[in-house]
């Protein structure tokens, strides 16, 4: 077998899990059988399982990538600008994504593995609201009558009602001046 | 055949809805079988759709059912009062429930005809969730900054977002600040 580059290999996984998070949007969690992956993917099973142990590691694997993705946003923007990209990407593609994530919740709530190895992804993003939250209330832009992890709670409410909204296939045109009241509810009112 | 009374025509209309809700809840929407939903209502297939045409219209009933009560509150309390029922009667039934709802997120995207028959208990929803915005607005306990549309996007989102929350198994105990967060927000300031 010829030797491959770690470059190589980096770029082989990024290739599955696009492949891998387009087949999950179309097909949903259980639809997205290993022959579909292999069509997404244009690659054969034993290329895909030598990268990812099973699909369920696979559909963990690209939450992974979009908490990275998100986490690197909430630590310069906050979470109601992961909120705002999420509107702007508002697709076909985006919805179903999210509405195979909602489609694992009786498997959360049943399968306590499943839900350790899911929950460690949102961690990330919770543990990074809540440090930008305590930077910005330093700052003094924050209201301070409410506690931090209050406040964060209330971001991952309106973040958790966006992706339900979104899975859910309703417009998100509209959505723009809701998030404005989001992010008003947990700043200092201008005139304190 | 013996002569069926309507009300006993309406109890067991309310038995099977009852029966097929838990059914639901436990196996989710594509896991409720016919046998399981004999099982759980102690009814036979025969009994149970000559009162629902199909599985998915039972499915759609049980939700018109709960839009009933969450019209009733809203009405007289608000949306923010459904979800505090939501987080007090916060039980694996309740959790189950919301998760087959999400179950169907896929279906509400690709199948416009189960679309609209599910949008329509919701419909009601939200516009008892405006009715009751314009009345608190002539009232003066709204905050008149904003219009009265956003606001109740606003409410609607965070339903959803306890919805995910609850459907996802997460704990609810906490949530309570959160919600007293969510009301403040479309209230008018106590020092305006």
């Amino acid at each position: 077998m010829p030797r491959v580059r770690p470059d190589q290999l980096a770029a082989r996984r990024r290739e599955i899990l696009a492949g891998a998070r387009a087949c999950f949007a179309r097909y949903g969690y259980e639809g997205a059988t290993v022959r579909l992956l292999e069509k997404e993917t244009g690659l054969s099973r034993g290329a895909i399982f030598h990268h990812f142990r099973d699909k369920e590691s696979l559909f963990i694997a690209v939450a992974q990538d979009d908490a990275a993705t998100m986490v690197a946003t909430v630590e310069q923007f906050g979470l109601v600008q992961v909120m705002r990209d999420l509107l702007h990407r508002d697709d076909a593609d985006t919805a179903g994504w999210l509405g195979s994530q909602l489609e694992v919740s009786r498997r959360l709530r049943t399968d306590p593995d499943f839900a350790s190895r899911w929950s460690a992804p949102t961690d990330a993003v919770v543990a990074a609201t809540r440090e930008r939250l305590s930077r910005q209330r330093d700052a003094g832009v924050l209201r301070s009558d409410v506690p931090i992890d209050t406040l964060a709670k209330f971001l991952e409410l309106a973040y958790d009602g966006l992706v339900l909204h979104l899975a859910m296939g309703r417009a998100a045109g509209d959505l723009e001046p809701v998030l404005d009241l989001v992010e008003a509810a947990v700043r200092r009112p201008a005139h304190d």
